[in-house]
């Protein structure tokens, strides 16, 4: 008998945990190590059990179930997170793990043995939204981020990484990269309109957009709306105003992958009759590749060196992150696209523009992503969708693709 | 002996009533009706019936404290207000009143009996930073504002002024407006650079600018930054820079003594990764003349119609306050440049770019203002400052300005 998606189940095990966190108007709010993100984990934890996974916690709090295959060898992993930003959807993340539970049943109720074992991950706080850097689990996994640097990372609420870990019962026994992986793979909403706009339903994920992200600080002088001359301004609201701009100009010029994007502004002292003296907001550049996004930082530099005279303001810069763009292995890319067109899926190679914990298990282990369509490209958004028949398509996908890595 | 203004007393006032609401790094918060207003309130009562004042609390909270005329005829009115915006200075308001409260003890000092009474007067929330409109306590003693129209309005904290003037126990008993002043005199700081570039001591006050506050919401869609095209992205942020950029444009371009100045801006969800979905910032347009102001406002109106269309998103307006421009009569504003030049001091008439309580008390009679010299032109700022020795001169213009207006 083939293991094979049941819909209704995916959809059920969808529907019964986006309870946890669920906004009034639509939407999650499941923010990492949060109460919401706490009883996520629990319900996730007990579905793993339930299906005889054997669920291990490490010290970051990623959550590996792990069904034991024909040889005790290096398992094939797949994943995603079960965290969400402020204002959620409903499959960003918790899609590939529910759908990655789904597999894992399908395999039970086929008695289908495999070679390797099938290991389930959910990692710590890939969004970033509330501690930074995002995919902190599996950057950490992957032993790129030192556990004690993380566990001391505060969150926008003051709280620190190891204290909330703590605090909800998660900072696990189990050294994080304790399973090196035979390959990696993560099945994600696209988060953008490509597939839905040319009508597929698969993206063979070719690799991770790099990202920088840069906080700007702008001083000018804080002055009377009402008597200060014009010309006499030194106004950090009009300062930053042209950096958003600047931003969105570079990105469309340059074209290609290029994106810019400033999301996060704030002014002070923010009052209707005075003349900012302070603005801080954030700059996220990506692009595909790294000569390109290292010239639009570039860019960016030289450009704050001119606003910064021009407008009499100072001006400071800090990093936030930075990733250079990952590319997945050829063997990965074609296995996704193998399996699709065994399964009449129609699919395109494509780049992700949003980062992934994929692209930190990539320095670990083969690792490759399968992408669905999502209605309207939004996501990061409370009315994130993915209609039933592409959640099903994309979980048979990742079935059929971790079946033929676990052999 | 005529009276003469006592320096020393003067600095030394304002030294101890700057105690109150002291901020850290220098500066002041009083807030309108907060614990720190309540506590100036209380030692400007105090200070009043010291010098023999009769002091009465009007139901909006305005201050007045009479002194004695030799007739029981309408009084000649002075002063200003005792609250400051959230990062305020040490003279915006504050000053007015203290310099009037000297002016009766060195009529107190010299014997000096006036035909008509003195009334020394403190505003209640000129500032409006915590409670809008601004010149509230003038705005309903010129009974241009019902008082539970007024006691009905709720501040950036959901307390509403009723409640608070309740609170700290100034909603007094007399009905404002009980007193028709003679005339009506306002000694302030000139908040803006004209004084202190051109050398001179005083500014003979012309008129105050009209003013026209718009708070502008923008909405786009929110998305993801990563994954959404550039050309696809209805993004506020960068509908807000628009409008921040035109509003300076507009009063560059219009020249004169038009003002714009965008000081309050929030994004949602205000994060790194997400094109912002909405924008909420507020427009300050300012001019002397009525007619240009209304021009602005309709380039405004009609480049937010532009915006709306050029970036995909939806654009509302609210009006946040409209005061025409107000002249003062020519007899007030010639007997502060009278005063001046008997006193040596130079002199130049000018308007005034800020809003002031003159300008609600220009309804009920003949009203006029003196400014003094601000260093820097800073004010609505904690490094707001103004020499002694010109804090004594408008002291000193005001005296005798009142005295003969006293007879």
């Amino acid at each position: 008998m083939t293991p094979h998606i049941n819909r209704d189940r995916l959809l059920g095990r969808l529907e019964t945990f986006n309870r946890i966190g669920a906004l009034p108007g639509g939407g999650n709010c499941r923010l990492a190590l949060s109460d919401e993100d706490h009883a996520g984990r629990d319900l996730l934890v007990q579905w793993m059990r339930e299906l005889g996974l054997k669920v291990t916690i490490d010290a970051i709090g990623n959550i590996v179930g792990v069904r034991a295959g024909r040889e005790d060898t290096a398992p094939v992993m797949f994943g995603s997170h079960v965290d969400t930003v402020g204002t959620g959807g409903r499959y960003d993340g918790l899609y590939g793990v529910l759908a990655g539970l789904e597999a894992c049943e399908a395999a039970n109720d086929a008695g289908a043995a495999t070679r390797r074992p099938l290991a389930l991950v959910a990692f710590t706080n890939e969004e970033g939204a509330r501690f930074q850097p995002y995919a902190m689990g599996s950057l950490v996994y992957a032993g790129t981020l030192a556990l004690d640097e993380a566990y001391a990372i505060r969150g926008i609420d003051g709280a620190t990484v190891g204290e909330e870990l703590r605090r909800i019962g998660y900072a696990g026994e189990a050294t994080p990269g304790f399973l090196t992986p035979h390959a990696y793979l993560e099945l994600h909403i696209e988060q953008g309109p490509v597939l839905e706009d040319e009508g597929l339903v698969i993206g063979a994920v070719e690799g991770i957009t790099g990202l920088a992200w840069t906080e700007v600080t702008i001083t000018g002088r804080a002055s009377h709306a009402g008597t200060t001359p014009m010309n006499l301004r030194r106004d950090a609201a009009c300062a930053a105003s042209e950096v958003a701009l600047f931003v969105r100009r570079l990105a469309q010029e340059m074209g290609g992958h290029q994106k810019g994007t400033v999301g996060r502004l704030a002014l002070y002292p923010n009052l209707i009759n005075v003349v900012a003296e302070r603005a801080t907001l954030t700059v996220d550049l990506r692009n595909t590749q790294e000569a390109p996004l290292r010239a639009a930082e570039q860019e960016l530099a030289r450009f704050l060196d001119g606003l910064a005279a021009r407008e009499q303001v100072a001006v400071s810069t800090r990093s936030l992150g930075r990733f250079t763009p990952v590319a997945f292995p050829d063997e990965m890319v074609s296995l996704v696209e193998a399996t699709a067109r065994d399964l009449a899926l129609p699919c395109r190679r494509m780049p992700s523009g949003a980062g992934h914990d994929a692209q930190m298990m990539a320095r670990l282990c083969p690792a490759g992503m399968i992408f669905v369509p999502s209605v309207g490209g939004l996501s990061h958004n409370v009315r994130e969708e993915t209609k039933p028949e592409h959640l099903e398509a994309g979980a048979a996908v990742l079935l059929n693709a971790v079946l033929r890595l676990a052999g």
